[in-house]
């Protein structure tokens, strides 16, 4: 097993820098301002918490370290993601949790988006409560979900020429309106943006199967519009612009830990930040070391837990 | 006029040949077996028939020419659409007619498609149509526009393990439920092939504005499959290697008429086709001759019934 996994790790060094096992969790933390977790695979598994979680979170934040909680999905606002945590028994603070939905909203304030313009959302409860909270006029959402379009000849949908800015998302309510209503605002409003929380291919909605996920709604406005979106949520890198802009913090003292190569390490890697993978979710060792992958984090662990007993072992 | 039109076309030929205007319809006619009309632009505008129509199909008729009148619009079966041709009192028959949705039909058809094999739809009563024409098994359609999914935890979309095709044109009733559905059975069946009757951004659904196409209903498939679909419809060259195939034609015996450079004619290029681009739709002469042009055509002419006059001169 081991020669096996010293000639895998020398053959990926050839491509790039082979993942390190984390040996030294209290250097990798001193190095840091801020971790940045992806949830599912991270924190918890479906409905339960990980083994060690929250004594590491506690051991994290007794050091002075910022804690953000990161998720693509946009259908609740921060307040209402935190209840899942507070159901798992954990403490977390809403301003600790970077939701797409937020995100969308953080990215209009970035920029100063004018309040006297207005958003058309495509997309559910989360983001319209991110947008009030930012002090946003929204129209659109779940309200346009039962609306139909009669093709009479000459029929023409009005649309809000006020409206500078259209933000797509998950939405299980999308309909021909929703697309319609959205494409004459990108193509019709000079200037008009197109943002998009996440492009996941697919959601978890429930346990029993993969669900299409936001992908779908924004590739139909792709699809209508021939635009691309500017994408807020992973793998986008904006939270680490907004978190280094923020708080005035460089991205390398910034570390990005999740279960995914491809979404959650690169995501880390494109934003300049330190990267921690965790085995605890879907990527096993063997798929880490496999010669076909490329993308090494910086270390890798079984789960954030090992924070614990990897402090200990070298005190 | 004359001056700058010749050193445009000088300018332009730099890149290609440029395009000539048709002096001798007799040759064209003569070299072609089969003409390939758009109809929007070339045979009427909006609802009226464009002047000289009748009598030019007419003179192609008897000539032998096998006329095929082809429609991205898949919503209606040929049958259906051929109506559009009655109303305007033009007598086209059926089989003349290359809708998208027959396309997808005659698609399944040329790789024979196993009958004990069922085919989900996303999209309108057309497709079902020429789908049950050809023999085919279906679901899908209208009859999914009214469903929706509940997401109580645990719960579980079921679908048919029998699907080994999702077909995908314009749907106005275009749901959550159909997207899942369609993004199962790509995903998780497999083999299973993902067929769109087109991607067009924008159709006419009324004359009043432009609507979002088949793009969109597409590019939702397209973000939560992570798959590109097999395109039966303009600008895919499926058309031209059925009619060479089933006719037994070369496809420099077909002429592709149309008033979009870069549908119409890149859609002839492609297929290895004569061209011919007509003025009497949305392309300009000044268009053309654009130097950023860099499509261009074997012939162009103001309108189709040219071929009455360009023929009358050079008896």
């Amino acid at each position: 097993m081991d020669k096996k996994k010293n000639s895998v790790v020398t053959s990926a060094a050839a491509a790039s820098v082979a993942a390190q096992p984390l040996e030294n969790a209290d250097a990798l933390i001193d190095s840091v301002e801020t971790f940045i977790f992806d949830c599912d695979g991270v924190i918890w598994k479906g409905d339960s918490l990980i083994e060690g979680v929250p004594e590491t979170l506690e051991l994290l934040r007794a050091k002075g370290k910022r804690l953000v909680f990161v998720t693509n999905n946009s259908t609740k606002s921060r307040k209402q993601y935190g209840k899942k945590f507070e159901t798992l028994g954990l403490s977390v603070n809403e301003e600790e949790i970077f939701a797409s939905s937020f995100a969308a909203a953080a990215y209009l304030q970035s920029i100063d988006f004018p309040k006297d313009k207005k958003i058309y959302v495509i997309g559910e409860e989360g983001i319209l409560i991110e947008l009030e909270l930012a002090g946003f006029s929204y129209l659109g959402g779940p309200e346009d979900g039962g609306k139909k379009i009669e093709l009479k000849p000459g029929y023409l949908m009005e649309h809000d020429k006020d409206v500078g800015a259209v933000v797509v998302g998950f939405d299980r309510y999308f309909n021909y309106y929703k697309v319609q209503y959205g494409t004459l605002c990108v193509r019709e409003n000079p200037g008009c943006l197109f943002l998009a929380t996440n492009r996941d291919a697919v959601t978890h909605l429930t346990d029993a199967q993969e669900w299409a996920g936001g992908g779908s709604m924004v590739g139909a406005l792709v699809g209508s519009t021939q635009r691309e979106p500017l994408v807020v949520g992973k793998p986008s890198t904006f939270m680490m612009d907004y978190l280094a802009n923020k708080f005035g913090i460089t991205k390398s003292q910034i570390c990005m830990v999740g279960d995914r190569l491809d979404t959650d390490i690169l995501f880390g890697q494109n934003g300049g930040c330190k990267t921690l993978l965790v085995l605890s979710g879907v990527t096993s060792l063997s798929m880490l070391q496999n010669p076909n992958n490329s993308i090494q984090p910086d270390f890798y662990t079984n789960k954030i837990s090992d924070f614990l007993s990897l402090k200990a072992a070298n005190v």
